[in-house]
């Protein structure tokens, strides 16, 4: 016994399956009648080009019409119609792809307009909102008949003559109970204007007030209505960019972000064929504080349809804080994540946007150097980001990645390692970059830095500590040190030694002092003979040991052990300074620990470690003194 | 004409369509085709305990078996089985809904167990990640003969006789070329323990090695090898909260968050018949620092099977911080959060757990208020969460919600208005709760404030300041200000004035002089009269300016203006303070202003306000003064 036979199914089932679970968000209905529509309407438009229909095509529209008593919304078109026949044919047999055969049969005659969607299966998304549906339909065929078709959402349905003089098509949608939010205008608006708005046909929804000269007296301005194109259906994105100017593009960002007042800093037109389809704008928006919230800009269109703002997995990581749009016929929608990062064309789409925007950047260092130094604020944000995740990107970066110092005078990495290594290079010939986070509370170590003619550079942004990872790992005998991870003296070690002026019992005694007046084995107290002008006392935290606690902090792995202990910071006497000198000739251990004590606060002060009590009693004890 | 019609589907159109369309993630088809073997399991058993079927049931279990070399996945269940003709009904018609004919024909035959889905959509899930499918399986039913059924794909497929001893039936997937990371064990592990982790049947995958006494020399171990049950079908949400103990539940915990090393601070267990169905355990967690991390830990069941972990929708807001599962078969799936949110189901859920939560706390709170003081650090930020957001939470809470003093104190609302009123009322009869968001910063005018025997509150939390606005809008005649908002004399204001020790002109160039010192738009200076034990210069932020820029600082509407506004400070000078007399005291003017210039340097300290070039020339004027 071997049986064979096809599978069937219980339409009864499946009907409400296709209501309930095609889309997830019930507002589709709208984007899927339109868009129905739109086809419909280019292809009479493509008819009548080839000859094929005599009718009059141009000012074909689509019209959306909300009726709030009758609980109705209609979508109508001026486009190709249905005979009876194809009602039964299109509609009534659920996913026949009407959009297939007809670009199979068109397909040689010349130059095919992009068809929308597939025909039939978007359409039954209207039982998602409505309880009944009727299409009144007039064929563009010659002689052919208007027909009327009613569904009330189970699987029967009727169909009857109709009257309809003009060609074209009104689907009528009686809105359910349930969804009757679909009746108010602004919730119409507000999805035509999310899915709708670059759709390649003019669509009307409703009307609107303009003031015009009257033309009984044109003196005189009058109010008169308009219909109201919620549309542009040229969007600039699918022309040539020799045909645009900078106002075009800017005028475009304005419509795509109406709520964002700021100019973006630049552009790059995206315009491909082969190996896949693409076209876009993305914009580089100047960068505000906040990181995460800007991402999901950029919006991703087919063929002029909206379809997410939704872009990770399609757009590098990195790329994914720019803004504009992207069409492409060839991402694959409504597919899992893990689906899209193992698709073929998703990864060609990927790199050629990361090349493409690597060569803009290229482009703008080498054409205009001072005006990429003045958006690399907003720019750098996106460069460091770039060549921290991606090796390709870094590759191209590097020769533009610009290094900002504390004087505002920017460098690439390699003009900035010339101008240093004479003074900063250390005894094992290391180059050591050195850096401040927050150059306000560093600024008493800068100074010292300045002094001996050392260059500070600022790494202030969010993703620095990343990219001086990154830098380090790249570059060969270059090391990044914070201003404040060691005294000056020692942050680029030299061969020279400086003598004490110190006796060794001398030393021994003021490190007792100082051990004393700190009370805190968090501080560990050495005494170095450094340059006179350096602090009497200085407190840091090694830059191995801060970065290591900086991680853990971020949450970074294994590096929790660093988090659990208290900080520890190197405290380093300065025996050369003037002030030790008189502190050693204080009388008595009493006098010696309470000026110690003085010069400890002031070197806590220095790295922002005077706090709560003890600020409070450095104050008091100050304003006291004062008063005396 | 008019016609009636019934709408028919292509079935090689859908077909595709289902298998693409019906989930976005295909690792969905296990779940599906584990939990359909479930089915079949419990209603053979069902079927037993009427005595409708006599053969034995006690261990039958789901297995799960990967080939990686003949590149299937096997689902064997010792169910049901079908016949052949079953096979026909149920497997070529799609969407034909077996569990519910099967519970129709026997729902009043007594104890019905819960059966999962909808047998026959699921299972085509199975040509997401499969080219070829193959079901071999034997019916319970005396005499039924074993039958394999394959199908490649496409809407044909073929049936034919088969050897199969036992009674139930195994899927064979022959997995697609583009499918083969599902032929990885771990990926399937994966997948098993994401979904499969409480369905109610064991379900076996792989074994695994244990070490047992071996039975010929009982002083000795031997590794044996042990089925692998990756499931546990017995998870405590199902049973009743008398059977449980303590530690039942945190080594539930355990099992559901194997990662989390913390022990939960305490559990609600929710078990609900009517009128909807809902069981679960929700756990309040420690909460560590990091706010938004933490959401998306509740997992949502249905009957026993994993669907989501996310929540947002059917658990209040506030409460999607907690821990634990949700167990209910009334949520509906699948469907978009706009109509979730409209679900009265979805409401009457959400009402319930909030009304749970609340009055877990309140008995907490009651029989024993020092543990809830302890976990008050953790449980604060969902109390105040959900007084900010929900009303009718508000109401119930603030009988129990805690304010802490600096003093690591806590007190009721009501507590502590009276513990206050006497002495921090002002002169409008306003009752005035100091605090301080950063007690350490604020440390000096915390001090200032104890010596006049006010109470400082701490409210350091993310979420204070809006539980503040929300405190502010509730309670009558209560004020909040931070310690720093005013001279500590005023900051609660009263009917007596203290007098000023200096005359008119004196006072008039006191101004001038800070005035000079300060040199800056910024600080409005006035002198006041204050009591002698005042700081004799403060620097302060008026309460209702601070947290408008606070405010705009966040992106709060439309106070923009404040956040482009330079800061704005009032700088007091306490005319009764004995250094201000001996600075009137001082000869020539620059000598004055040198005085007040220091005085000015430690008022900005105390608000932390003394940085940059500033702080590195306080910090090096007063380390000259100690060498000199």
């Amino acid at each position: 016994m071997q049986e064979q036979g096809s599978i069937s199914i219980h339409t009864e089932n499946i009907f409400p399956i296709i209501k309930k679970f095609l889309y997830s968000d019930h507002e589709i209905f709208l984007r899927e009648l339109v868009s129905n529509a739109v086809d419909a309407t280019q292809k009479l438009a493509q008819l009548a080009s080839m000859g094929s229909y005599q009718g009059d095509v141009s000012g074909a529209r689509v019209e959306v019409k909300v009726d709030k008593e009758a609980k109705t919304i209609t979508i109508s078109d001026q486009g190709l119609g249905m005979t009876g026949d194809e009602v039964k044919k299109y509609i009534n047999q659920i996913a026949f792809s009407g959009a297939t055969e007809f670009v199979e049969k068109y397909k040689d005659k010349g130059d095919t307009k992009q068809m929308i969607g597939m025909f039939g299966l978007g359409f039954y998304s209207a039982f998602m909102v409505a309880k009944e549906v009727e299409i009144i339909t007039k064929s563009y065929q010659e002689g052919a008949e208007a027909v009327k078709w009613t569904c009330d959402g189970s699987t029967s349905y009727s169909i009857e003559a109709a009257e309809k003089s003009v060609v074209g098509t009104d689907v009528i949608l009686h809105v359910a109970d349930d969804s009757e939010e679909f009746l108010e205008d602004h919730k119409i608006s507000e999805i035509l204007n999310k899915y709708c708005k670059f759709l390649p046909v003019e669509i009307k929804f409703g009307t609107k007030e303009e003031t015009e000269k009257d033309p009984a007296d044109e003196e005189k301005e009058i109010k008169v209505q308009k219909d109201n194109i919620i549309n542009n259906p040229n969007p600039i994105w699918t022309k040539s960019p020799s045909d645009l100017t900078d106002e075009d593009y800017l005028s475009f960002y304005r419509e795509l972000y109406p709520m964002n007042f700021e100019e973006p800093l630049f552009w790059i037109h995206l315009n491909v064929d082969y190996p896949f389809n693409l076209t876009g704008i993305l914009y580089f928006p100047k960068v505000k504080n906040d990181f995460e919230v800007q991402k999901n800009h950029i919006q991703l269109y087919s063929k002029q349809v909206f379809i997410t703002d939704e872009v990770k997995g399609i757009v590098p990581e990195f790329l994914q804080l720019l803004h504009g749009v992207i069409d492409s016929p060839d991402i694959p929608l409504n597919v899992s994540r893990s689906f899209l990062q193992a698709d073929n064309n998703v990864k060609k789409i990927n790199n050629y946007i990361t090349k493409k925007v690597a060569d803009k950047l290229s482009d703008l260092f080498k054409s205009d150097r001072k005006a990429f130094e003045e958006k690399w604020d907003s720019i750098g944000l996106f460069v460091k980001y770039g060549m921290i995740t991606e090796e390709k990107f870094y590759d191209k970066a590097i020769k533009y990645s610009l290094l900002e110092n504390v004087d505002g005078e920017y460098f690439t990495i390699d003009e900035y390692k010339d101008k240093i290594q004479s003074l900063q290079k250390d005894k094992n010939d290391n180059v050591v970059v050195l850096y401040a986070n927050d150059p306000e509370q560093q600024h008493g170590f800068i100074q010292a830095c300045k002094e001996r003619n050392y260059d500070v550079v600022k790494f202030d942004a969010v993703l620095d500590s990343h990219f001086i990872n990154a830098l380090e790992q790249k570059l060969e005998k270059v090391q990044f040190k914070r201003v404040d991870a060691d005294t000056t003296d020692k942050l680029i070690e030299k061969e020279e030694e400086i003598k004490s002026v110190l006796s060794e019992d001398e030393e021994t005694k003021v490190k007792e002092v100082f051990e004393k007046a700190f009370d805190n084995p968090s501080y560990t107290v050495t005494v170095a003979s450094l340059s006179t002008n350096e602090q009497p006392l200085t407190v840091t935290m090694p830059e191995f040991m801060r970065r290591m606690r900086d991680m853990a902090k971020t949450g970074g792995g294994g590096m929790n052990m660093f988090g659990a202990m208290p900080d520890q910071y190197n405290a380093t006497v300065n025996a050369n300074h003037a002030l030790i000198s008189k502190l050693l000739k204080a009388e008595g251990e009493e006098e010696q620990v309470a000026i110690a004590k003085q010069v400890v606060d002031l070197a806590l002060l220095a790295q922002n470690l005077l706090t709560g009590e003890k600020l409070t009693s450095f104050i008091n004890r100050s304003v006291d003194f004062l008063a005396k």
